[in-house]
């Protein structure tokens, strides 16, 4: 049906502040992309969606193409997860039903192996990939989303019918080219699993210590008590990648240190999260890491007890 | 002035929770008992003290032998520190006004040096003493205290012109009669800086999660994961203690953690400081034992990711 020379089409699946975001940017660049809502659904089929975003003005979609139930979309070539970690297995129907045969499936989450997650739910003709998303937005309201800062996001191939690097490599360059197409920074990585302990040097302690000071990014890198925290938790996180086999490259974390001191005043996911008492990505961002480092005989002392801290939080909140 | 037989004069040095109900066990035991305040002299000069006890029902004392300024008080044979150790090295002016010659300073503070900190700035010729109250109790207004369970005070001697073991240990002796004789259970301690380790195996993690987590002690019993990281604090306050020379008794840190869970819902008092806006009491609780471990080779890094997120947040509050 699409041959070599047509766009694909992508579906989102999530149309929280990543999978709009994302969405829209791929659409504004002329790609055929179908977005699955649900609460949101009848408002963004009426409105459209809207950016308002620092780097690139005020966006808007409109008409959208939305969808209530993912039986309605067409076959997607791609499909973007952007969804919460904490309704992965809820999200696979969802994904099959849009899925075009050797559909190429991208989770657009944060934390650990949560393509491992997702994977016993799909078909083995499915290819599956992960995508780190380096950028500041989260949703306004009803298919409102704000914008601050960044966008990159680097894709990995996870599992799937590839055969051999040089295939696994070829779809992820061919999923980076969608992003760069549409104006967005985007890397092909190697090695998915090293991607994500490295985004997790950034999650693991400006997620949760949002959560536990109340504070964005801004107040958290102005007080010499939370940045000595957040350096020994990112020098945690460090280690614990390296006794899983996954060196960082060098000085990582104090690149992504000094990054967050020039952002804007960032809260991230975790809070809002917190704010509006959703469940909180804890066991993709704090209990598998934590895990994968004990097995590998490493204890992350810091990262456990801010990881306890948000448990209790959590049970609290939901 | 002061006969073998006759009682001595007590000095309470801040009428707060602690200060006020001692000194009023001790005066509605006989004892000749003044008592040092600031903000609430006048309703305490015209109301009098009232503990509401869970142990003993409602006790009140009135009138009060009560001071707005040290240099109007008797000479005392006994001075009862329970000012904030924020405050310490202000108080040291009040107590030797209040001091007679060759008196013995009993410091009813929490935390690690805290004598060393009042020691430099009292003359020799004063017995420095440290006292540790196991006790829920809170001030609920002026004049007005709350004690929900225990009491104990155990004491020992820091410092002063006694020589020998056998003089510190006849004057600790002394001041564990003094609340003996009033009906509070009080051990003598030989080793004073090994009974502070002790009462920080329940004060570091007790006090800190309350503040982070805004939980007294029922809720922080009832879950698993704060459960989990009081256990894990109270094992680091352990082997800090060890570092330093103090081995704890045997399934110490357990009695604690049982003797907790039997406990009615307390509020630690660093909660109480954190609720009025009064500066935290992280140098002695966390800042003391974190340096004295570390100079012992000894990194606690769960109480020093507490203790960072604990600054962060008195730094906002006050």
């Amino acid at each position: 049906m699409v041959g070599a020379d047509s766009k694909p089409v992508i579906g989102i699946i999530g149309t929280g502040a990543i999978g709009g975001f994302y969405g829209l940017m791929l659409a504004r660049a002329g790609f055929d992309v179908h977005f699955l809502l649900r609460s949101e659904f009848s408002a963004v089929a009426e409105r459209g969606l809207q950016v308002d975003s620092a780097v690139h003005g005020t966006l808007t979609l409109n008409p959208v193409q939305a969808y209530a139930k993912a039986e309605d979309m067409p076959a997607c070539d791609w499909l973007l997860v952007g969804a919460k970690t904490t309704s992965s297995a809820g999200l696979a129907p969802a994904i099959i039903a849009a899925a075009r045969p050797g559909a190429k499936v991208l989770v657009l989450q944060n934390g650990l192996d949560v393509e491992d997650s997702l994977r016993e739910w799909l078909p083995d003709s499915l290819h599956l990939l992960g995508g780190l998303c380096l950028i500041c937005v989260h949703r306004e309201g009803p298919g409102h989303i704000t914008h601050q800062a960044l966008g990159a996001v680097n894709v990995g191939y996870h599992s799937g019918p590839a055969m051999g690097d040089a295939a696994r490599m070829a779809l992820v360059e061919e999923g980076a080219s969608l992003f760069r197409a549409a104006g967005i920074d985007s890397q092909a990585m190697a090695n998915l699993q090293q991607a994500r302990w490295q985004k997790l040097v950034w999650n693991i302690p400006y997620n949760g210590l949002s959560v536990l000071l109340g504070a964005g990014t801004t107040p958290l890198m102005a007080d010499a008590d939370s940045r000595a925290l957040i350096q020994a938790l990112m020098a945690e996180v460090v280690q614990g990648a390296k006794a899983c086999g996954h060196d960082m490259p060098p000085a990582y974390a104090e690149y992504l240190f000094t990054m967050t001191e020039k952002m804007p005043d960032y809260w991230p996911s975790m809070y809002h999260d917190f704010l509006h008492k959703r469940p909180l990505e804890l066991e993709a961002i704090y209990a598998r890491p934590l895990a994968a480092a004990k097995a590998a005989g490493c204890e992350l002392p810091r990262i456990e007890a801010l990881y306890r801290t948000l448990g209790f939080i959590d049970r609290r909140n939901t």
